[in-house]
């Protein structure tokens, strides 16, 4: 499965910076560099050691493109595991198309998306499912996701598919071995250790399966949905929840505001806040929830904080407090009868400006309505850490912490549930005794899904529908 | 001028992409780097050669943030002069900014804006105005302001300054010498060979601040601004030249359009094509310049393009042709009189829909306003090359291509007039016989204003304003 050809493309981001990096790989990566690239001191680049830098010119004729660097790396020591070049040029637009374009006149082609990691995997380097891991790590943008996608590169996940397929294989292999001795009736797969095989990987494809709810909210982030009527602090809450994180950020230029604007990261796991805009146009939030897109909305939330003002319910403003309470728990009770399923969080806002007393009582008010007020300042920052404490309690992060093997990959995930499909037949077909033909047809079976994760069995058109999802350079 | 301190930024843009480059400089660089990096192979990173590259993993105590490439650099043998480590990781925002993280806490110092290249300059690796051309390449956007900033990088124009800096430096000690010898009233400095030193660096001074004009233009581009009535094919025409270069940046994933929206790269020069949006809003384009918004913009405008629909002087509508023919003419005669300075050019547009004969008729029609007219189709894109080529004459490129010094920038134009100033002092001096120590007073004046195109002159306000305005991690 050589290349025969060279690719190239940049490996960094576009726009301007101190300096940006373009790849070459392939068998003439090298030399198509070396008529390129002149050295300060004198050395022939393709003379040079594996990982080795080099200060040097890169040519156009006579022409100076750029004082660049130049590191090697020979096959099978680089990222492809082929002969690489890296460039790193000035980060000029205009220095990086020039070089990009010299060397595509000089016989290189430009890289399609992921082709330089869909070559690693090709040669050998790395599985598919580590490879797509690179495409999730470069994506990743909290702590959990990150943790996630280093595992899934380092193979984790892979040595526990690739374990459990081998010890099937080997006994798919002794089962058709008893064919070709059909009439000799022996039995080369002893059949009780087969029944511990299939029941264990029945185990282990169900609990896979099971963490694809936790791998897919950490990956991707826990939607919540805060509720509440106009004017009692939602974007206060968000914006205090937001300047935690914002500090941090802040000594990296350019980290783009406009896609961290309503996700947070809570002890490293994202919160993705939904926009429930629709509710603050209408009076009666209740009412208001009729309005189809808000429910869909809530709907999609995994957490349901319902915000509400407590200043209304002053002691001092007595009939008034009393005409909030039974409104306040009406609204409480239709939201947990409509989202039954949902995780709701009453959190009481501007608690600053409440009576110990009043709070005492709005507690009280609420107790058979919720198991526990969250009352919270926004403003002056009181109760923040307890609703980020309580926003955590909903996520499972259990399995994180054990380092278990946790899926985040929904085509993993389809293959393990067909995989588990296949698996339930060959466990009907051992309790009806079936015979070791069809027996071994499931099997295979079951051994093409395990393959498909792994890369073992792949195609074409698989490999063109991962790799596509890639950065080009990548 | 020793730092103590090691500073850590990025290196490459913000955004997500393959790869991304994390630059530590300075004593600790490689000790810092050792203790969060941990090689593949078992190697120390801190016992390695200079210009190697090691595969690792950076890490938080156990938890590995990224598989990472390490690089070092051993001073003096760097981009700053010091020890350097590139850590090159994937391009994830939260990897760059946990190693980030990491390298603050384990003692690193976020870099400044431009204090890589400081520091450069402060170890004696680069000068003042070879510091100034890196971050001329990294904004250059067209073959021209690309070579410039190249020529200047290179040393070109300081070794040019630093020679006359120093003929002059000998001139005025020897003068300095003859004032502790006044008594004995003996010239140490040939005067003969004095004056000819000075009428050579007038001459040469004069040169650089005149290529200032075209320096200015070639790194910022040409102002060109479109007038005529709507629908006469302004954007048409724009797109006709836009496409000749967006065919070539293609390649390049995520070249920001809406900075070059309106810039064009012909034959490696910048042209600004300036909007007059305000002229389409008029019927009457003569009244319309009234409004002084236009007015300005056509002031700052180098070139003027008038385009108009030459579809309307078609000989069939004979009438009608004579009335649009005499308001044509008044309205060239008008622009020519209000911007009696600019280049003017005269375009017919959508000449494919007009006859051979009212071509000519055209033509005759306009031979007494101007010189030649230049027929267009920009929707077939007939007479593209030719405007192109019309644009180009306006440029003056021969000191380009003669490989002459040109001066870009605004600091070291400054500087040249107050050299200059300083000569003339000198010279007038030398004419009206002054003594030595008087002589002596300008000449340190003139040398001074040398010095701080180099930096061999310069103050910690002066390179606090020259770095300022580079990007973080330069």
């Amino acid at each position: 499965m050589k290349h025969t050809d060279t690719i190239v493309a940049m490996a960094t981001p576009a726009g301007a910076g101190a300096i940006a990096v373009i790849r070459l790989s392939g068998p003439n990566a090298i030399s198509i560099a070396s008529t390129l690239f002149t050295s300060v001191s004198g050395k022939i680049l393709s003379k040079q050691k594996t990982h080795t830098v080099h200060l040097g010119y890169f040519k156009d004729g006579d022409k100076i493109i750029d004082e660049v660097l130049a590191t090697i790396f020979k096959n099978p020591n680089s990222y492809t595991g082929e002969d690489v070049v890296e460039i790193s040029c000035h980060g000029s637009n205009y220095i990086q198309q020039e070089i990009i374009q010299l060397c595509l006149r000089k016989g290189c082609r430009m890289a399609q998306a992921g082709e330089f990691t869909l070559r690693a995997f090709l040669n050998g380097k790395m599985d598919l499912s580590q490879a797509e891991a690179v495409a999730d790590l470069i994506a990743s943008d909290s702590a959990a996701s990150h943790q996630l996608a280093i595992q899934q590169m380092r193979g984790g996940f892979s040595s526990e598919i690739k374990k459990l397929r081998e010890e099937l294989l080997n006994f798919a292999s002794l089962i058709e071995l008893e064919l070709d001795f059909a009439e000799e009736d022996v039995e080369f797969a002893n059949r009780d250790e087969f029944q511990k095989l299939i029941s264990r990987i029945t185990q282990v494809l169900k609990r896979l399966i099971d963490s694809f709810a936790t791998g897919n909210v950490l990956k991707n982030g826990i939607p919540v949905a805060i509720v509440g009527e106009p004017n009692v602090g939602k974007s206060t809450l968000l914006n205090a929840l937001l300047m935690e994180e914002r500090a941090i950020v802040s000594d990296i230029p350019g980290t783009t505001r406009d896609t961290i604007e309503d996700e947070i990261s809570i002890g490293g796991i994202s919160f993705r806040f939904i926009d429930t805009a629709g509710i603050r146009d209408t009076e009666d939030i209740i009412e208001g929830m009729g309005i189809q897109k808000t429910f869909e909305k809530i709907e999609q939330a995994q957490v349901v904080i319902y915000l509400f003002d407590a200043e209304k319910f002053q002691v001092s403003a007595h009939n008034k407090t009393k005409e909030n309470n039974s409104k306040l728990q009406v609204e409480i009770e239709t939201i947990k009868n409509k989202f039954p399923l949902k995780n709701l969080l009453i959190v009481a806002n501007k608690v600053d400006k409440l009576s110990e007393e009043s709070l005492k009582r709005l507690d009280g008010i609420l107790t058979p309505h919720t198991s526990h007020l969250l009352p919270l300042s926004a403003k002056k920052g009181i109760g923040l850490k307890e609703l980020e404490a309580r926003l955590l309690e909903f996520v499972n992060t259990g399995a994180l912490r054990s380092n278990e093997t946790i899926v985040t990959n929904s085509r993993h995930y389809d293959a393990l549930l067909k995989a588990l499909e296949e698996i339930i037949k060959v466990q009907e077909g051992i309790d009806a005794n079936l015979s070791g033909d069809l027996l071994a047809i499931d099997i295979r079976q079951a051994l093409y899904h395990f393959g498909e994760i792994t890369g073992q069995v792949s195609n074409d058109e698989l490999l063109g529908n991962i790799f596509a999802n890639f950065c080009i350079g990548k």
